[in-house]
């Protein structure tokens, strides 16, 4: 694995550069443990959990890191990205700590409550109508009109540092692990934790856990050849992307040791669960990789396992409704 | 202060006794802090999260320091209490770790899952018909029968002693505070804190938070004669207790500098702004002490300030209806 890990386009020095640069301004969020997970899973569960980082999810930390590596004229020129969920506020946020204007390109249809949430970091929201344009043409439009930089959600080499320090601060805080678990949509923190995970703890097994409906990552993995899915209908918003990118994919190629998918209901009675027994907020699409541990096809026992919890931005209500539909009366 | 200190039923060195017993079972909790409530309250806040602890809630701490002074006979005669809440599942769990059976007085109505949550720790519970007989009467014929220690939920030094503790590692792991907020049922956790910053940080204002519906230990606090409440209708159940204990009053008189009281609406707003903000799940009275700065009347600007967050225990279906409530669609 080192020999061409050289040729990467994320190497494990911009992941620790990443952590040097974030260290004032992210949250080293706490690492739970629970005596009920352990007994359950005969096993040592560390949950590092990101739904304490700022803004509500580890999006923070690629983000900033990205931001923060801009040149002077780049910064002057501002940012912009599409995104209607926990990527716009942690490019808001960034973009508000660095001095930089933001933009946020934005369906029309997108909740109120996400528009002002990232409008409250200062960001500008551009919205668009999905049923005449697309994100990219709106972006393409403003970069060209501007000058600003587009900062992807996931498929770019700072952005993937950055969400690697998630497991690289977890592995300093409790040492070596056998066993990594991570949520994958687009691939950015399940790349990044990979390339950290391969330099601090080499013995350590790293496996990405997508939704059964949004299983593309899994099969690309597999085929070695990239997959897609389109509007994949599960809970997991965050994994409904449609594909790895192509910084991404080769990086969990090389750095993954295996992909595996959980199905909405599992997903479901995992976040309750993390809810009642670890008294922790938790959005679906954070809870995915402890489900591949707790109502999944992993089975580690003995092991030292990391699972990251990777947010917790969720709207009570919804949680409710789908809270009745699993445990009706 | 120092001088009458010593003529009160639990001193300081009973809870730095109680932090010693308790190191190797409760969970040292974590303390969060969040840039948003910092600058919402222009103060540096640091919230002790026993939500996180053993059981939901900081009764594991006095019910294990309780049950752990007992002698050999006390524990093979067993002990018991009377509690359809957080006392009741901490007395079982200590009782399961210290290997001494326990029995829980239960109305016929608590909820199931409240019976099998306290079962599931090796709990006997014994149901009682309100309509019928005093859960006081129960206990009485209970203790004569089996010769069982009764462990009452804070009226009691030992459970003073260790509930204590909670305030005693806050102080500990952040150093000596300008303000301390503990919510007020009993007194058990009030008075206990109270001891522990009187040593630790003496010039610590400690103030008991209480719902205004049950304000019965405010109004003691200011009159200086032990008030009662009856049954009152707060969300906080916890602190539906009907009045403080023959040894939690005058401790609280000795050492709480002041009581303030919080309406039930702005206790929501602030359950749910934690639950939304900080990603905690925390239960009605847990939420007491951060509601008196959040949405109450404590002022401290500059100061820096603990707040216990006592539990999480609690239905999630409730927590949305009631959200339905305060966010109407």
């Amino acid at each position: 694995m080192s020999d061409s890990s050289l040729e990467m386009p994320v190497t494990y020095a911009a992941v620790a550069a990443a952590a040097d640069r974030l260290r004032e301004q992210a949250h080293q969020t706490p690492v739970l443990t629970s005596r009920t997970v352990n007994k359950l899973t005969q096993s040592q569960v560390f949950f590092k959990c990101e739904n304490f980082q700022r803004t509500g999810s580890f999006k923070f930390r690629g983000a900033y890191n990205a931001l923060a590596q801009l040149s002077p004229q780049q910064r002057q020129r501002g940012v912009l990205t599409y995104s209607s969920g926990n990527h716009a506020q942690a490019v808001a946020l960034a973009g508000q700590l660095l001095g930089i204007k933001t933009t946020i390109i934005m369906p029309q249809d997108a909740p109120a409550v996400k528009q002002a949430a990232t409008r409250g970091y200062g960001a500008e929201v551009m919205l668009y109508d999905r049923a005449e344009v697309t994100r990219e043409f709106v972006a393409a439009q403003l970069v060209a009109e501007t000058g600003a930089t587009l900062i992807p959600p996931y498929d770019h080499p700072d952005v993937v540092a950055g969400q690697g320090t998630t497991a690289h601060e977890l592995i300093q805080t409790v040492g070596p692990l056998d066993l990594l678990l991570v949520c994958c949509g687009g691939g950015g923190l399940l790349s990044g934790c990979a390339i950290a995970a391969a330099a601090l703890t080499p013995n350590c097994r790293v496996i990405g856990v997508e939704p059964e409906k949004a299983d593309d990552a899994t099969r690309s993995f597999y085929s070695r050849t990239l997959q897609t899915v389109h509007n994949p209908d599960t809970i997991a918003d965050g994994a409904r992307t449609p594909s790895l990118g192509t910084i991404t994919f080769p990086l969990v190629l090389h750095y993954v040791h295996d992909m595996v998918t959980v199905s909405d209901e599992a997903l479901l009675r995992t976040l309750f669960f993390l809810w009642e027994r670890l008294k922790i907020v938790v959005e679906p699409t954070g809870a995915l990789a402890a489900t591949a541990l707790l109502n999944g096809p992993i089975r580690a026992p003995g092991a030292k396992i990391g699972v990251i919890i990777s947010g917790g931005n969720v709207d009570i209500c919804q949680i409710a409704r789908l809270h009745s539909q699993i445990y009706p009366n």
